[in-house]
């Protein structure tokens, strides 16, 4: 299933609503992303910079060598 | 399938790589965001700013009212 599939089965379930999904996923092989909690703060601001935020859910994820951030949020008209 | 999964299914075939995905999705019901090229294009600015680009990939993705941004880099040492 790619991205775009996922996204879409994620669809708003009820009213469609504007929405914003970033995902990042990290996979450590060898080394260690020192500044990763930096990249992921600044991310979420660049977000911040270009949309109204009506709601926003913010999920981490670690398992083994794999770290995941996603931030969901439904956009302010 | 969450994008956790998602993201471990596509995991290095091969050798392991220090790899870092970044995707973008947004899901449009009423207004249409007007700076989404701006953002798309700082927030891989900000990535790239973290990291040392060995491979990258840039792939979008427009149908109805989605639209994709996945940047799959792979991480030199």
């Amino acid at each position: 299933m790619s991205f775009f599939n996922l996204f879409k089965k994620k669809k708003s379930k009820d009213v469609a609503k504007d929405r914003l999904m970033m995902m990042l996923a990290y996979e450590r092989a060898n080394t260690k992303l020192e500044n990763l909690e930096e990249m992921k703060k600044e991310l979420i601001a660049v977000v911040k910079k270009y949309v109204n935020i009506k709601d926003i859910a913010i999920k981490t994820n670690s398992n083994q060598n794999i770290e995941t951030l996603e931030v969901e949020i439904i956009l302010d008209k």
